[in-house]
């Protein structure tokens, strides 16, 4: 594979201001892999630094490159690399854990304190032509699968995370508050872990209807009605056995609380936009509710690809809209404005030549 | 809804002699219903007793009347009973627990020592036209369900129970060792349950094929091969995430132990033909298995129900064939004789009329 | 054994107002027993009533007897009652669960929505000489326990359960926030399930005191310093495995999810005393905690029964004063007013002579 | 710290023929330390390469240093090591993971299928002046800690693991099958865990002795009565809740699922002297029981350490003889002969002077 020694590569300079410039392609050191970025989905915590320049402490001081959901192919292999080829289409986990704190060595490397985070300040993401990352990040792609469903794996992955969480059992129901394309896809998995109901509530149209087609049984509009009731009265007054958090909102958490069952859960996987979670002590002692919060996903995927492959799960819908790497702005505001009934916009970077 | 004094009802009278006879109509007592039975699926329990006159130490030594995976309409309601009415369709749970019982207490109503069960020595069944169960063993079916669907919930909720146990997280993979009724339905519950490849055994070709288009990725012969071999060459290496034992053959849980992967389960829900299970130790010693050993089922209804309301499972194929009461001895001939494809052959003793 | 036709019984006429009257003794009915107290704390929830004239939505609006942490003698057989003799002392788990419900069905008696509770308004409890409860809350004590033991099995059972929703593995840490009786039996059982290391906070100088005689590693004054911090320190700065919430004050919540590690967990049995929990979203999240509320408990008293014969914990130093029941306005004062080193003040009501 | 060139060193050179000979002191590598060795048990899986020259398909073919179970000083620091120093008492945890597989990645490294086990053919062990470990299996050990308490760690982890897998409530009840160190560490452990009654069996009239002093509330002898019975009838008839069968005779699993109760839960800690596991189908099946088998131990030290710290258990009885290096063979004729009540012979190696 021929490597060029510069590439384009977007930065943010500041807020609502991202370029495409030229810079040079990194090197892969041992272990790790340089890949040539195929797809790049724009995620809403990119859009966080794009409209506020930070998220929580999490600033942006230096100009950036965002981006970490995606898929690309391997131009090149660091020393000691073994079990990837190059030309080789992989979706890459964007987290790289230490590998040796109590965390990681117990299983739970999405709960490492020390973890790195592609696309998050200081370290750049992957809105470029090239980057490089350990190889053990890299999970291989069978034939059949596009570049947009590679990246798409990322935020599936969150999703399946989510719904690991719950142990739901086959024939449980549950409902989703938000159908963000976070909340659209841990229904989507919950379906296919055999849900017997999936509630949602949205109070976007458009994302109602892409709900309803995609993976819910009833989508209520918290505009409209009082969603508690509506979902209280859906299950016959029982609640659901678990109520996923999906919107990120002041109220949600509490409404997830209300809904659920006694002896249910609820499992928080929205990002609230104020630093704390308020819920009416009553409603979660009396009914003995478990709730859990949900940090990142760990060992989902494998999971993925093989449900994908297997039809159990179909997340190209989730990939509303296209870009060029050079359209990158244009994909922001887009993104930002939720417009259009804009799921996920992917950033096409690599093109079908690359696989050569 | 009028009741007759007598009815038609089928006795056991020894090993291929089942005998349809006059009876009395049986009354409820409080807390109780009469029954028109509706549908009846024939058990391989029930073929136990039909061909050697008994399971293990339960043994028939007086004419019984079998027969416990059935549907029903209400016809008559005990002292104290609410929540049913006449002519209502039901699904009804042919278990019996006493209620008191530490495990009846701790939620577990399966392994309630003191069971009474429908259609096991010395309780009489319900392959006759009239029954009587207490009322909360009933369910009640929506619209849209038919009969012989009411019967089919019973080794639904089986094979519902069995991948509870599994703990199944979405995109996981299963094997299931047997392709009979419970094999096939096991294999379907665990797909709708997420089950990321399903990879099934079965010696009979017809079952092989049912399994393939039902619930199974690949269905594998072990007279013709190696299976062991062929479902760790399907996992690459791997082994799968579940194995369930399904055929209750002397070979099979080993079977089952040696294609599970490390720290993987083993749910064994075939009944051992001998009275004992024997594993190669040190394969699920050095692989940390967990094993458990399924009886019967507990809390599956609602869900069932939900599931088949909803299109996440279809059980209506299971019932291949369909026979009057006055033909019970045919249809237990068929099912004896594993003749032409059978999975289950059910005996549908009301008519229309019945519902009114 | 000689039952008078009327008895000795109090009642809280209003704020303070409890008073000690003759009423009818009352008598059992089928599957219920007659009851001859012996022994009954003054639990948290009496205080309220006490105090307050109601706890939150439950209003005493007419006069009431209140206690339910108790032992007894059985003093008469309603019809059908078995396995219990006259003269045995029990301890009686005062919660009366439907027993048909969804969660009564699925182990959960304490989830019941439908639970009649004694000494909850509108439903007379204990701190009198005679009471009926059914046969099945009765727990037979075996000899050596005293009646104030007995008593004390029902906040103990709180603690066990407690514990139990915390799947405490041997030598894990724990912090307990708040040393009242509750938080003082769930460190102590924390201790005997093998809690590696007990942090305790608490404000109360004589609490800090009893807690680091009887259950607690290190106590921590939060009028003093900042227990978080403490505790933070005590770890080496990585958390506790557990945290538990047992002080019902606005901040202990968030402060049981600060200190708990990353994927710890939180539970919370303190009863707030505003209605409703905040935490620190990015705490709780980051750390991907599991929190957990505690409603009443299940399943505990053989346990309980069973812990205390084989001296795996003392409860007997939660006693720390005795009242007769004419004396039960001194007893609340007392205890109202947290004075004297008070943790649970007994009401002895049953003499030595009511045995025989 | 003063190392020199060479160290005495035992080898295993054929069946009860262990020599003490010269050799070179090895070097530690990349993220290893050099250890002078302080404290050895005696394992039972070192007994049978001295009795047997093998176990199962592990077979001695070149002389081999045996032993895993120790404590040493650190000695030596390789590259980029980081956190121990120098004369540091450390207690160290014999096998090395792969790292990188699923089951490392998932937190189970001892389910690590391409596992380093110090002291298994191809290699050496410890009964020796020095070795060479990685520094992250290195534990360090609190002031006060002996040696032989060091070494003692790992057959208490066994214990430790064997208990987690349980997931006991407090006040649970146990049985342990089998007196040898692992069953009396596992029960112990049991004990420190809160188990409400602790029933062992054990042929050996001396280790019976030990146990009902050290960890047991009875102690039944399989030579003289049906184990099996006494248990059921210590237990009134209910069963344990959890059977922990740690003897590895034939007889033993099936007895300890006949002990436990319905619902309950088998624990296979015991290494079978045949490679087959037999139990009673209809035991296990009618009472649905969870049956684990038990591969070495995961994360344990830091607890294990904190227990014995805060004296939830005590270990030291455990070793029972002391010999130095050059004592070996005296030591293993010993142990293999289940002489003089011995249960750990350890072998003290480092002198006093080696700390400095």
């Amino acid at each position: 594979m021929n490597v060029p020694a510069t590439m384009r590569v977007s930065k943010l300079y500041g807020i609502r201001d991202v370029r495409v410039e030229d810079g040079p392609v990194p090197r892969p050191g041992p272990g790790e892999v340089l890949l040539k970025i195929a797809s790049v989905g724009t995620c809403g915590s990119d859009v966080h630094y794009y409209l506020e320049g930070g998220i929580g402490d999490q600033i942006v001081t230096e100009p950036i490159t965002m981006g970490h959901e995606f898929s690309a192919w391997i131009a090149g292999l660091g020393e000691g690399v073994e079990g990837l080829e190059l030309g080789q289409l992989v979706a890459v986990e964007p987290a790289i854990p230490c590998g040796v704190c109590e965390q990681c060595r117990h299983g739970n490397p999405n709960l490492c304190p020390a973890v790195r985070f592609c696309g998050t300040p200081p370290i750049d993401g992957v809105f470029a032509e090239y980057a490089v990352m350990p190889a053990d990040n890299c999970f291989r792609l069978p034939k059949g699968f596009t570049e947009d469903e590679g990246a798409l794996l990322e935020p599936l992955g969150i999703g399946i995370h989510t719904v690991d969480l719950a142990h739901l059992k086959v024939g449980e129901t549950v409902a989703v508050l938000g159908a963000g394309p976070i909340g659209l896809l841990t229904a989507a998995v919950a379906r296919a872990a055999g849900a017997g109901a999936v509630y949602m509530t949205e109070p976007q149209a458009d994302r109602r209807a892409f709900a309803l087609e995609y993976c819910a049984d009833e989508v209520f509009n918290p505009e409209d009605e009082d969603v508690v009731a509506a979902i209280m009265e859906a299950t016959g007054g029982r609640g659901v056995d678990v109520a996923f958090e999906a919107a990120g909102a002041e109220e949600t958490p509490d409404q997830a609380a209300r809904v659920a069952r006694p002896g249910g859960k609820v499992i928080v996987v929205g990002i609230p936009s104020e630093d704390h979670m308020v819920m009416t002590a009553s409603q979660i002692r009396r009914k003995g509710l478990t709730i859990k919060l949900v940090r990142r996903m760990k060992h989902t995927y494998p999971r993925a690809i093989l449900m994908i492959q297997n039809g159990l799960i179909d997340i190209a819908p989730l990939a509303t809209h296209n870009f060029s790497l050079e359209q990158i702005h244009d994909a922001f505001e887009l993104v930002a404005g939720y417009k259009d009934g804009v799921l996920r916009a992917m950033i096409n970077i690599g093109t079908e030549d690359s696989k050569l």
